[in-house]
Order: structure tokens, then C-alpha cells, then sequence
């Protein structure tokens, strides 16, 4: 079998110790091991800091953007081999490995952009100069330079690819190294794109680093100067936060943990009509994308109680005529769950729903594999605002007249979406759920190849508050703050200017 | 005796319970109890939320800016009075009193600019719209809205007008209600400000609360719609981060804590050269300026070797003239510390630091009142890196070429500062210490009225990584984002421009 290693130090290492077997989900065949025991985690995080970080530093933006452009064609060039392993390890759908690695790459290539949009520069400037004093000659400036730590990305098993390609490319182009971690039951892709990347050479010396496996004590090496993103569940994510260095040394941490995304159907929408269409599909393929396997699914249905039974109706039938099965099949549209552990999570979330169950069971599919077919629960307990099942399943909610007092009962979100044509609707259900929200997205039949809500773009921001976890990624410049330290430069004008250049 | 009342739900209230004695610390004279037992916390969130949050989020930036205006001129308008409080409470010489005051009246004013600025929205507008499809209809746009909750202010004893008010505008200003909690045993001037503004009632009900005595377990009832920034001990920072609803609901926390600030003299600078100089004097202003009782006041003393017997010579002599003294004596320039265990635990400090005393002593001064004169320390061990002496102590410290190593070594600071005109010189210090610093501060004799880098403008940034606490305040508009959740909206452009108006 395949021993996964980690790139630590710009070397190929094994751990040692009862490794973990990475299995095809769908099949249950074992694909690979993968251990961290013995790794010197301290040695690969002091090589990233004193090796990758000035190499990063001393590039401009456009030259770090030049990385990241390299790191998109050379994953681009093995973009087959990698939707096959996204579908053989991931349990993925064609179509959703390609999501994955296609999100991976476009957002490496959206990061390229805003590279070029900064240019020459090293460091950010941050706004206009301040003129501090009756004369301009005492003058303020903010810039914004990258910690002289290393990034730690901690990844979801969701997206191999495009959760680490996210991360990377914002902490490398803000000239931060990275250390990045994927979730072992899915590392098999993350693995593959850094043999790609260390092959070729591509990055600086440090600037990239892969632990397979176990974290084990990394994050508690972790200093003042380096940073932690974690995409995950909400109670690693407390943990992380609870380490005592962490706490201690006030370390930077962005987590993107659980949602309870809602979707809102406006009273306005007319069964059969295109926003009523596009609400449907949107729906279905929140449940059945990744076997609604995303942060930013669609996990909270509500709906006019005037809408109610033919929503219902709608989405028995378009979710029945979805085939479940092993993804490796052509015609299979929704795959299994990554893990068996995902799987009884599901289950056991499922039971703490409660509620009555319109579409599928409260069972895993007999045979071999992960596979749980598409539910639909209604009138579930309270539970639906407090508990993410990590799977194909969403819930009814009717409501009478506003669906705003449901939708904050998530207490924090990364995304909810309207579809109405009332624009007073729109606006008032907006602001008052929009400080719950990491985004807001506004369902509209005349946007061609609308992505729905789920699709997380490099362009917008993505995290959202309280049980999301409170972070932020992306959103095109604004990701590159979490990795750069603002200082108000305060002094004499002419020094700070030529101190900018 | 005055017992010092809470204003909370928009009444005064008495606490029960043992309370806490307020002193003149130069004399020791008991001024005012205060005591919060019994109060009910709960239900002063909670009408803050409900109450102050959607009244200040019905009005405009300008709308809230006039509110901010309307307190400035109430404390304006008790000056004296409030200077006198100062003075008598804070043990603050007169100049010390002022510094508060009018920093606190100045930074009121300076978002009453931002406010005007931002004019007759009421929520920000972040960024230009971003073009998301290939058609113009598919689009993007960031708002930042005000959070739904209540935002928790506890203030640090050494700048009772100041810290309340620097904190309160920038909420108040973003569309949150304030909950302050002034420290204890300086509290008599945040309350005569909260009489003032209760009396005249500038601000809507709900708008402004304010806890005299123990937080008890305010922090533990806070939820994931609510913020705490707090200014203090890192100690207290980390209890407050560590907090079990903190972590769980991912609670935005702004911590200002210690800060082992460097002043940096560049070799190239000539002893009584006006650079000189205004190194000497910014050096003996933050010795004494609060009896070295600010967090931003220099503590480590970075001057070339071939520059240290000048220096060391020049602030022993300077600082030897300093009279030290109850300030409500016209010419004492220092006053006291401002409590009985301040005191102590500056002599624990002094204690840790090891060294050798050139100037001042390891002791309390005789007779009443918590005394200590300014204490210039030379060849300090390694915790002059590590601890923060909260009074008027500095150390002195030699370097040969580089000074960045050691000034990095306090691993993350509010504010360092460069004395030098060698351009090449600042360039690479500043590069070197950026990441560790949320301000660095290049004196310069041609600044009229430098302000030195003890003090906090309102249009900077202030706050600092690591041992800092991590937190940022101000800097302008930047400061109400800890206030606002960024929303991204996504989905069809003329829904969206409407929605913006």
C-alpha cells in the first residue's frame, strides 16, 4: 500500500507509529497510509520561518503572484490525475472533484490577479498619508507587512484541493510560508499536488510544507509571529482557540467552522416560475454536491406556509431522481460520505434533528461504502438552528410573515440566500440577517450560470461569526490582511516617503 | 462617603456587597466606595441590545457623529471639574489630568470628522462592486453592518476619560451600544462623565451603560452578537479570551495588554544635536508623564554603545530633577502610582528585572500616598524583555549594529520609535520590527509639538500583535470594524444598487 509522507524541511519524510489507512469511501478498499509519529514538527515550522519567509518577503506582489500562477498551470497539467483521485479517495462525483479542483485552480488564478494589481510592491500601503500636525510636515501612513511567522493551514477532508489552494494562495502572496495540513482521510489529493509542486520546484525554498496525518503538538509550537487558519468542526476549532499558547502569545486564528445555512423563499414567488425553479435547484444541489458535504450548504429550507406542501412535493420528487452510488459509475450523481465516522456523525445528528422525515431514512445504505441518500426532514426539533448534519439533509421550515427571527437562530453563519422579487422583502430580511452572516446571497433566475450559495468565490469574503467561527477568508485584497500586520508609520513626511518609495 | 452608583438600563443603581474603597493614592484619603453586588447584569445587556442597538442603528454616521459631538461639548463644559477628579482620584498632576481629558474631548472630535465623512449612510460601504460573471448583472458587493448585540468596554485605571471615551466613540459611532466598566480605582471620572451625559441625556435610552465595581461574571454572559475590548493586564486579556462562551461563540474580543515598547537611538546621532535631545526629552516624558503609567510609554532605552555613558549621564541628570510629590502641589511633576498593589507590583517588577539602579530606588517612598521616583535601570537580565514595569521605570540598553533583535525580543508591542536621520538606518529597522508592532513612531526635531510615541492619536492605529494583546483600535474609520460584521452580498446588480440607495 501507498505510504503518504510529509514535505517538511524540503524533504520527503515518513512518520513513524500506527499509521491511519485512507480508505475509497465508496468502496471501502484501502488506498493509503499515512502517520506523522517522530516527525521534527519543530524543526519544519523554524525552517519555514527562517527560510521561506524572507524568500517570500524579498518578492513583490506580482512576483509572488507569479508563484501562484505556476502553481495553477502546474496543477492544471494534472488536472485528470487529480479529479481521480478526488473521486477513488474523496468519494467524489466527476463533477465534484472538479469543483474541487477547478475551485483550486480559479482561485489561484483570481489571487494572480490581485497580485498584478499590486505590483511592485513588497508591502501594503493602507489608505492615504494623515497629516497629523497644524503643518504637514508631521505625517501618518499605515502599510501592512507580512508576520515573520509561518502560516499554518489546518484544511477540511471537503476540498483536498481548493482548500488548500485558498489558503495557500493568499498567505503566499501576502509573503507568508505555509505549513499546510490536510484532513487525513482525504489527503491523498493535497499530497499529489505537492509532489507536483516540490518536483518542479515552483516555490522558494520553505515557502510550502505538508504534514500528513496526525497534527500532533503543532499547534502548540506555534508563536506570537505565526498564524493558524483551521476549516473545521466548531469543537476543534475551540480547542485550538483554547491552547494555551495561543492564548498566551495572542495567536492569530481564522476558523471557518459550522453553519446552519438558510435558504428563504419569498411569499412573491409563484410555484413554476423561474425563482421558484432556481430555489429548487439550488436546494437540491446544496443536499446533493459533495453529498452536501460543504460548509456553505443549504442546510435550513424555509419557506411562506402557503409554499409549504408544494415545496415539499418539488423536492421529494427532484431529490428521488437522484442516483446515489459509486461515484467511479458515469451516471451516479451524489457519491457517499468521506468516512464511516462522517457517516455516523450524520446518522446521530439525524437522530437530534428529530422531526418527521419526508424523503430517505435514518440509515446508512446496506453493502459496502459511506452511502447515505438524500433526506428531508420536516418539523424538525430545535436542534436544526443549533446542530450541523454534515450530509445530504436539509429541513422544511415555514414561516408566516418575516424569516428573519428563524434564520438568526443559526447564532452565526457563512452564508443565507433570498429568492423573492420583492425588493422591500429583500431589504428588510438583508439587514436584519446580514450581522449573522459572513454573506448574503440574493437568488435571481437572470443570472446565467448562477452558482447558487454554496459556491464560495474568491472574489467575496467567506467565514462568518459565531458558530461559523468568526473568521474571514478571500474576498479578492481583503484575505491578505489575517497574514499582515498593520503599523501606523508616524513621523516626518519626507522620511516616510521615501521610506514607501 | 460617596458610594459610587452603576448606570445600568438607564437608571442608577447601587450594588450590594462588600465594596471596594476608592483613594487619593498621594494622600490615601478614602474618596468613594463603590460596590456592583446584585446588580442585574443580565438585564442590562439585554436593554442595551434591545434598546440602545436599534436606536443608534436608525441613525445616520452624521446622526451618530452629532451624538459624539453633544458629549464632547458636555465634558467640555465640566473641564475643571473632571481635571480635578483626575488629580484627586488618579493621583495625576494637573498635566497628567489634562492629557487625559483632552485626549479623551479629541478623540471624540476626531470621529465626529470620521462620522461627517461618512455621512448619511448607516451602514459602511466596503469596497467598489465587483463584476462576479461574465455578464455586468452578476455582482458583488461588501457592507459592513453593525453587529446585533452589545459592546462590552473595560477600561484600564491609567486613562479614566480617555480610555472610556476613545472606545465608546468608535462603537457608538459604528451602531453599537456601550457597556463600560471603568477599573475600579479610578472610576470617579468615568462616573462624573456618565452623570453628565445621563443628566443632559444626549444619547438614545440604551445607548450608554456603565458598571461601577466588580465585572463579576459579566464576561460569562455574553453572547456571539456582542464584543469586549478590553484595555489591561495580559493576564486578565487571557482570562477573558479563555472564557468557555468566548471560545464557544467565537466572541470578538480586542485586547490591549502589555508592551515592552523600545526607543531606538541611531548611532549617527551627535550628543546635543536637537535629535538628541528630543530623544532625551520624549524618554523623560514617558518616564514621568502618569508616573510611567501608560502602556504605551517606552520601557527599554536602545542606545549604541558608543552613545551610552552620554545618554545614561543626560537622563540621570534630567530625571533627577523631576519633583515627585502629591501633585495637588503646583510644581510636582510626578505623582503617584495610582494604588497601593500598582505600587507592588512595580517593585516585584523592578525586582524581576535585575540590573543595576543608576538613578532611583528599589523602594516605596516614605509617608503616605504610593510613591515611587522614576528608576533608570542599566545591564537588566533577560525578563526587561519579558515583563512589563507599570510605572516610571525604563532600562537602558546597549546594541552594537542592529538594534531589531532586541527590540524583537518583547515579541509584539503597541508602539517602538527611531531617533536617527540616517534614512537607510530607519528603512531597516522599520522593516525588521514592523511585524511585531502596531505603531512605530521616527522622531524628528522639526516636528512642531511632537507628541513622542507615548501617545495614542485617534487617527492611528493603536494595538499591537503578540504579547499586545493582538487587538486594534482607531486609526480613523478603521477602528469601527471590530463593531461591524463585513457581508458580502451576491447575486443580481440592480437589486443590489437598490438595496445600497
Amino acid at each position: 500500500m501507498i505510504q503518504l509522507r510529509s514535505y517538511l524541511g524540503d524533504q520527503w519524510v515518513a512518520g513513524s507509529g500506527s499509521p491511519q489507512t485512507l480508505l475509497n469511501p465508496a468502496t471501502e478498499e484501502p488506498l493509503a497510509n499515512a502517520s506523522s509519529g517522530g516527525l521534527d514538527l519543530r524543526g519544519a515550522l523554524e525552517h519555514a520561518r527562517t527560510r521561506g519567509g524572507p524568500a517570500l518577503r524579498a518578492l513583490t506582489f506580482a512576483e509572488r503572484g507569479a508563484l501562484l500562477k505556476a502553481m495553477a498551470d502546474a496543477m492544471q497539467g494534472e488536472r485528470d490525475r487529480l479529479i481521480e483521485l478526488g473521486i477513488a479517495n474523496g468519494g467524489n462525483t466527476r463533477s465534484d472533484a472538479k469543483f474541487d479542483i477547478d475551485g483550486a485552480i480559479g482561485t489561484l488564478l483570481a489571487y494572480v490577479d490581485v497580485a498584478n494589481s499590486l505590483g511592485s510592491r513588497k508591502f501594503l500601503v493602507d489608505g492615504e498619508g494623515i497629516q497629523l500636525g497644524r503643518s504637514a510636515r508631521f505625517h501618518g501612513q499605515h502599510i501592512a507587512v507580512p508576520h515573520h511567522g509561518v502560516a499554518v493551514h489546518v484544511n477540511a477532508f471537503n476540498f483536498p484541493a481548493w482548500g488548500f489552494a485558498e489558503k495557500a494562495a493568499v498567505a503566499l502572496l501576502a509573503g507568508m510560508p505555509v505549513l499546510a495540513k490536510p484532513a487525513t482521510s482525504s489527503a491523498m489529493v493535497a499530497h499529489r499536488i505537492m509532489e507536483i509542486l516540490a518536483e518542479k520546484k515552483i516555490l522558494p525554498e520553505g515557502a510550502l510544507s505538508l504534514l500528513v496525518g496526525s497534527p500532533g503538538e503543532l499547534v502548540s509550537l506555534l508563536g506570537a509571529q505565526d498564524v493558524l487558519a483551521f476549516t473545521g468542526s466548531g469543537d476543534t476549532g475551540a480547542r485550538i482557540r483554547s491552547a494555551k499558547n495561543v492564548i498566551e502569545h495572542s495567536i492569530r486564528i481564522n476558523i471557518e467552522a459550522d453553519s446552519l445555512n438558510a435558504a428563504v423563499l419569498g411569499a412573491d414567488v409563484e410555484p413554476r416560475s423561474d425563482m421558484y425553479e432556481l430555489f429548487l435547484k439550488d436546494v437540491v444541489r446544496d443536499m446533493t454536491q459533495k453529498a452536501g458535504q460543504k460548509c456553505t450548504a443549504i442546510r435550513r429550507v424555509l419557506v411562506p406556509q402557503s409554499l409549504l406542501s408544494s415545496v415539499k412535493e418539488d423536492l421529494i420528487e427532484l431529490l428521488g431522481t437522484v442516483k446515489v452510488g459509486n461515484p467511479a459509475d458515469g451516471d451516479v450523481r451524489m457519491g457517499p460520505l468521506a468516512t464511516a465516522s462522517q457517516l455516523s456523525d450524520a446518522l446521530a445528528g439525524l437522530e437530534r434533528l428529530g422531526g418527521k422525515i419526508v424523503l430517505g431514512e435514518k440509515a446508512r445504505k446496506p453493502g459496502k461504502g459511506f452511502f447515505l441518500s438524500p433526506v428531508l426532514v420536516e418539523s424538525p426539533g430545535d436542534a436544526v438552528h443549533e446542530h450541523e448534519v454534515f450530509g445530504p439533509v436539509a429541513s422544511l421550515l415555514p414561516f408566516k410573515d418575516n424569516p428573519s427571527s428563524l434564520v438568526v437562530r443559526g447564532n452565526g453563519g457563512l452564508v443565507s440566500s433570498i429568492y423573492s422579487e420583492d425588493q422591500g422583502f429583500i431589504e428588510q430580511v438583508v439587514m436584519e440577517i446580514a450581522p449573522y452572516h459572513g454573506r448574503v446571497f440574493l437568488g435571481h433566475p437572470k443570472i446565467e450560470l448562477s452558482p447558487g450559495p454554496g459556491t464560495v468565490l474568491p472574489q467575496l469574503v467567506h467565514g462568518g461569526p459565531g458558530r461559523a467561527g468568526g473568521g474571514e477568508e478571500l474576498g479578492g485584497p481583503r484575505g491578505l490582511a489575517f497574514y499582515l500586520q498593520r503599523v501606523a508609520l508616524e513621523g516626518s513626511r519626507p522620511v516616510i516617503q521615501k521610506l514607501l518609495g
